[in-house]
């Protein structure tokens, strides 16, 4: 059993943890928390072990929540620690989980220059294998990449020109906007999510160009991929369709929007209505020449968790990539094809 | 004087019927209204003449509307019909104004074969010269022409992709949505946009994506285009900085979004917060090899207000399109150069 420590029980933290109790091989250490809110007093009913600061003892404590330890003490138990820190805060943890001795994995908030590799599941997970130090990447950089190592397998990529609608804010993100504008984010060309995806496709010619929208579901990207080969719309359908974690959905469904997808989620019976999978819109995938035309839509909550999973195993020295994402999406009922 | 008339009097024909009023060359015969809604009183209020079918008279009479007469009286009084009745309707009245002779313009939302041409002032004004029937293009479509029209005097262009993300409902609309979803509009590709551009720009190589997002300001678009050489981002600045009724907003002045670029117009003193240039974010503005990039905004509600307006004169035998559109943009304050 790997033993795992989730340091920050946020929005991908609580998830990561949910996500590690339900691996065959996995068990949890506990989770941390900064300050006593509605997310530690779930973590307290879920049964987890709850550590925090030496500092905040006590405030926990006042607030009638049960705290197993230090932080120290979490980690010292650890054999991986899942850093779910906000963002610029792992980078200063790494220090201890270095002086500790510890592995560790970091969100795509932190700079990549924080770990040895900069990881997607389906693109590279051999080179994250024994690792000290691995960065997931971010929900839109994980969309991507794991769009755009599913259409390399067709066709080599030859260029990539991608658009990136934002969401504007998480679900329970009550102090941000906008609420009724559009804002080029950056208003600079190319956003960071091309930088971001040439950390896995190191020569990539990728150019990306974000735009958040006020809106709270899901991303929507917009891709443009110039392939090495004429390719059939076909080929790609075949390929979105049979990769694990994307699925597709059909305009025949009527589900035609972020909105309706998310609801699909909660009629599925899924946790927080979280989508692991890509969801493609079916309609869009067209071909034109060799270049490829296609849209889908990314869960910002929840896209990264078995991406963080994978990542576990792969610093643990499990070798077999695809074995252990058959693991992560069985155990987190995660599938393939059609959304509906 | 080229006496106009107005054929609904909504969004868009308000607009118009305000611009021709300003316009030193043309008279305003009247306003045509379907029902005595606040639009009607406020054109009353204006001085405006109101004409409606026969068979509403004495529903405006009742509702203290004072009515100059027919719809019939008022084509046969114009000559230059611009049609902003719904989409779709205008088409239906077109056999009016043929019966009566009468010279007609339709808004984009009809479909271009309403119409012998489809008209954007800076790309084929001369196309339209002593036309019967000429259709003035969506906002959208004038947005990428005028842009497009623009570059193509930098570099002939090769091939253009393009993202728009379009607003779900203009302001005053309460029935439209989204409010919280990102909806491709359509799931299909090539968007609809494209095909509009080529009635204009006949040959262009072109692919249009089309996303709605919750918010009621203004369009953004997100472009690519490939140039049948390599350029300078100056280069394209410049082309964008003299180019009338184009407007660049830098970053350094902290207007990033389309919400503070209304405010702008806001604080401009523009009725009704109009903005009928197109607004570039100049930072966007990039160049990558023979490819150029940039974002720019689109105020849905009176961009091709100017454009109706030159079209006036192209129908009437007006030779000149740049001087129409300076005396356009005289009478309009219609500007170039920086928004701030």
């Amino acid at each position: 059993m790997i033993k795992v420590a989730v340091n920050g029980y946020g929005t991908i933290g609580k998830r990561v943890a949910s996500a590690v109790t339900l691996q065959p091989d996995m068990s949890l250490i506990g989770v941390s928390k900064t300050s006593p809110n509605f997310e530690a007093y779930q973590a307290q009913k879920a049964g987890l072990n709850i550590y925090v600061t030496n500092d905040s003892l006590k405030e926990f404590e006042e607030a009638g929540i049960k705290i197993k330890g230090t932080l120290d003490e979490m980690f010292k138990e650890a054999d991986v620690i899942v850093d779910a820190t906000p963002n610029g805060v792992g980078a200063q943890y790494k220090q201890v989980y270095s002086s500790m001795g510890k592995k560790a994995l970091f969100q795509g908030g932190e700079k990549s220059n924080v770990a040895e590799v900069s990881f997607s599941a389906l693109c590279n997970y051999d080179e994250a294998l024994g690792k000290q130090f691995v960065r997931v990447v971010s929900c839109n950089t994980t969309g991507l990449l794991r769009t755009l190592c599913t259409i390399n397998k067709v066709s080599r990529l030859q260029k990539v020109r991608a658009t990136i609608v934002r969401r504007a804010a998480d679900p329970k993100e009550t102090k941000k906007g906008p609420i009724n504008s559009l804002v080029p984010d950056p208003a600079s060309i190319p956003s960071h999510h091309a930088k971001d995806v040439n950390t896995v496709i190191k020569d990539l010619d990728i150019v990306t160009m974000a735009v958040v929208a006020p809106t709270t579901l899901m991303h929507v990207h917009l891709l443009d991929i110039t392939l090495s080969s004429q390719v059939s719309r076909e080929d790609i359908l075949n390929a979105l369709m049979n990769t694990p974690r994307i699925l597709l959905v059909s305009g025949k469904s009527k589900v035609g929007s972020t909105a309706e997808i998310i609801e699909v989620a909660r009629d599925m019976g899924r946790n927080r209505n979280d989508l692991y999978e890509l969801v493609v819109f079916e309609d869009s995938v067209s071909v034109k020449g060799n270049e490829a035309f296609l849209m889908y839509a990314v869960h910002q909550e929840s896209i990264v968790v078995p991406e963080n999973i994978d990542a576990i195993r792969a610093v643990s020295g499990f070798k077999e990539g695809l074995k252990s994402m058959e693991v992560t999406n069985t155990a987190m009922g995660i599938r393939k094809g059609y959304l509906v």
